[in-house]
């Protein structure tokens, strides 16, 4: 134990900087050409690092791989606070941030949500982590709803919570759609449907 | 051209009967195991047929699986029809048909929307297949929500037709969360919320 939280070298400031360019390279690569099609070679030529700086810090691809699913959960859960769901404006921009998203999901799907296909039947560990991510990203859209819920504009009888799984699941089965639909209308549908039942304007 | 529709033999009765009987095991194989790991070894095992008479009904693995599509597709689009979501009998018994078909879906995610993730971005005509089936099962649930809609049943302002997609987007993205979460709770909520704030009761 180094440095009294895990059993991984304290990292410089560089290392964090290098550290953080191999799982976004890795991220992307996955994304698009999915986990099977991802190999460390591909990792390496795509952050410019050499086979000792990569095993340095990501001994196997799993340990690669969880770092990739925490990275895509994080940059889901940020966006979504960003997003501020809460106010009005928030709403909208909200539905205008998930609908031009969908536009690189067309190819390849939710970032975090297409590694459940991929992951989930064959490897435990990384189920478990995109299960924590999707968590976090209903908990982040709970946030904002219930700002809304406060302040009077949920559809009544609705709870917060169970609005937040609502809605994660229909952006991620809307995502699926526009996936293999290559059409962006199923997804706006979905969306603005479930919109128009849940809050009132 | 042997049938004046299509360049294959018409069958017999005992060929169809063959022929579904493959198709049938290899969307159970496809299902749990996977496009990628399941070969037409494993096919010829499961249906009993020899090499050649697998290639008799399905030269390539390409026109095998595409039947398994057609197949999959079927099947959710009788189950839908058959459980008249228009009738408000038919809204509860389709709500326990989707409830426990999610316990099948824990491993394995949907039989049709699960291929996506596989086969959309390598396999076009596969897409466009599974599109085309996903399509007609929103028209079955539209069918459905058209009865109720001309009951007065549905929230006022809402399109049958975009509800449909809005109840399929759901289906799809609440079937992901419970595979990925291992629990048929997200998917229940989901459902029940959707439900209470699209039908009126």
């Amino acid at each position: 134990m180094v440095n009294g939280t895990n059993d991984r070298p304290r990292l410089t400031r560089k290392g964090e900087r290098v550290r953080a360019r191999i799982v976004e390279e890795a991220a992307a690569l996955i994304h698009e050409r999915g986990v099977a099609g991802t190999t460390l070679d591909d990792v390496k030529a795509a952050a410019q690092v050499s086979g000792s700086q990569l095993y340095h810090y990501f001994p196997d691809k799993n340990e690669l791989l969880q770092a990739v699913i925490g990275y895509q959960a994080d940059t889901v859960v940020t966006n979504q606070r960003q997003a501020l769901l809460g106010s009005a404006m928030g709403l909208e921009a909200w539905r205008d941030m998930v609908v031009t998203g969908v536009t690189r999901a067309q190819a390849g799907g939710c970032p975090l949500g297409s590694l459940v296909g991929q992951l989930a039947e064959s490897d435990p560990e990384a189920r478990a982590l995109i299960a924590a991510g999707l968590e976090r990203w209903a908990t982040a859209i709970s946030e904002g709803l219930r700002l809304l819920h406060s302040d009077g504009k949920l559809a009544p009888g609705i709870d917060p919570d169970d609005l937040a799984t609502t809605v994660l699941a229909t952006l991620q089965g809307a995502l699926l759609l526009a996936q293999v639909q290559r059409s962006t209308r199923p997804f706006e549908t979905a969306i603005d449907t479930l919109l128009a039942l849940a809050i009132k304007t």
